[in-house]
């Protein structure tokens, strides 16, 4: 029987702060992973560059998820390639033959040990289809299942809610695509990421001192669009799994497509408002949310959503930000909320009730 | 000014009554649908037969994006054929020029009047690539914009609800993977569909006397797995919708990474437990939830699941029924189910308050 590995090391942080010491190490963890990263997936993109993928097809459960939801802007808008999410029943369970001729499979998994998202890679794998691994443990069993490998190197995760191996996951995703597309100008933008990530630490007590309000939340919705939809979603679950809020996302024109039904007054929608070509739409959910009286918080660099809000979290307003970087440095100030609010609530946010790191999916 | 058009008809229904009457047409409904569209579907379907598109896209909102994701399953366990969903977005608003070389692109609104979907298949058109328009309005700008259309011939649907245009939806979609698949056996099962809607039809009692220990239900999960995925986001809307519960749907998968940690004694699960290779899967989170304490409500024909219910909504028990097609009457029971709880909640299920029949999407 092998030896059980281990990467616990001796804790450098005292307990109940670990999430928070990992939210504060991620400026960090993005500039490693662009060190480590930028040359071999430049070298392992160059086939890429010249025959693009037909299509993306991507494999991935939660939080890594919401990344690939993420990438589906990022490789259709900035690649021009069609991106499918992968529902991984299809290959674990229908067992179906699915022709993915010309096609990048590719699955997210920072532990590398979600079941199903290592048997879409298998499938495809001995179908002959280019495979590519996301995942911050180079060991795992999702690294040797794909043909290329694109690792984290986040550093071990120990709280149970993902929040640096969810931002280096969005960043390694960026550098793919600019990989391909032999885009310098993304890649440049990319390259700040850490910078505008550390201005939002420095001014985290802004996000801080406004959660108090929030102590008796016991739901809300999270909405956002286009780069920004993977943010909502990637909030809602943090604020399900720290705080055990009922947190809904929603891309702002599905909201209006019956749930807005929901509305009452005082009822909290949260948005992530960030300068670019979606924020028309984003402003607009928020204006028929404050005719029906919500409150509406909004986290972003848009001024005119962070004037019209109740409460308002800004992020980077004194820098430019291309949308298509904009929800690296927001979510963080999504993570610095959800952080706050499970102390607050007296919860652990390190451990929350019922949840393990390593969700095994049969 | 052009005179505005008007499909009303003098109302045969008492008014509160039209939802309810809408899902007793279902029978009727889908049965016309086979009859007018089975020739012309397999017809336009030849040259599929021939040559399978590389990958189907499919855009949608609401209602019509949950038979989207029915669709997802259906053609590449059916057909081998990738299918992604189209973020409409990246055409509407970012004006994204994807590389859809060999793809069919599908649109589906009963309506016909979703703007980024009709941008979506303008602007495949104009790329020259194939384009269908799944609609129950055959004068729309939707049919007008696309190469090939499938009516549903569902007649006006006028409750705010979808209910008729949701199943004719999932039973078009089964027709076009039968036609370009040359399945019979599967044109057989679906035409074994109006039958079996029209035994739950026969014992909505069942559902009905069961709903009032829901009376002062505020929220739950709706749980579901592959082809009865789509029934979970498909229901969980109807409740938001037509009753104001606060309703979240979870691939089962999906509600163990994270979501879980809500469940506390007495917390409502709906979980849609069929026959079939999924239901493994459903009875794994079901079990969990239940040693939580949670309450489990069950909707299928699969006894093991129903037997461990604290509430059993039988569908279809003494037929056999293909897990294909189980979504489709198993739905109608949750459709009864909102109707039912909607009148008792005392709300007006055809009229929920803010919700307009047709949501125009900027």
């Amino acid at each position: 029987m092998p030896r059980p590995k281990s990467n616990d090391k001796p804790a450098k942080t005292p307990p109940g702060k670990i999430m928070l010491s990992e939210i504060q190490e991620q400026p960090e963890a993005i500039a490693r992973l662009l060190d480590r990263e930028y040359l071999p997936v430049w070298e392992m993109a160059k086939s890429w560059r010249e025959t693009p993928p037909r299509f993306i097809f991507i494999a991935a459960r939660g939080t890594s998820d919401h990344a690939a939801l993420f990438a589906k802007y990022l490789f259709e808008t900035m690649n021009g390639i069609p991106v499918g999410l992968a529902s991984p029943s299809i290959a674990s369970i229908y067992r179906a033959k699915v022709n993915m001729e010309g096609a990048l499979i590719v699955g997210i998994s920072q532990s590398g040990e979600a079941a199903d998202v290592i048997s879409v890679l298998q499938s495809a794998k001995r179908a002959g289809v280019d495979t590519l691994a996301i995942t911050n443990a180079g060991s795992s069993k999702l690294a040797a299942a794909a043909h290329q490998v694109i690792l984290l190197h986040a550093h071990p995760e120990k709280a149970v809610a993902a929040t640096k191996t969810f931002t280096n996951t969005l960043a390694s995703l960026v550098l793919l695509s600019a990989a391909i597309g032999d885009n310098t100008r993304l890649l440049a933008q990319l390259q700040r990421v850490p910078q505008l990530i550390e201005a939002v630490i420095k001014d985290a007590a802004q996000i801080q001192e406004k959660v108090e309000r929030f102590r008796y939340l016991e739901e809300c919705v999270v909405l956002g669009r286009g780069y920004n939809l993977a943010n909502s979603y990637e909030l809602a679950l943090k604020l399900r799994e720290t705080c055990y809020v009922r947190a809904q996302a929603y891309a702002s024109p599905d909201f209006l497509h019956g749930p807005i039904a929901i509305l009452e007054k005082g009822y909290p929608v949260i948005a992530f408002a960030n300068k670019g070509v979606t924020l028309f739409s984003v402003l607009d959910v928020i204006l028929q949310a404050k005719a029906r009286g919500a409150e509406v918080v909004v986290i972003g660099n848009a001024p005119e959503a962070l004037a019209s809000a109740d409460v308002a979290f800004t992020v980077n307003v004194k820098q430019t930000v291309p949308e298509v970087i904009s929800p690296l440095p927001a979510i963080v100030a999504g993570q610095f909320f959800s952080e706050t609010l499970s102390v607050l609530k007296g919860i652990d946010p390190d451990k929350p009730r019922g949840l393990h790191k390593v969700t095994v999916t049969l």
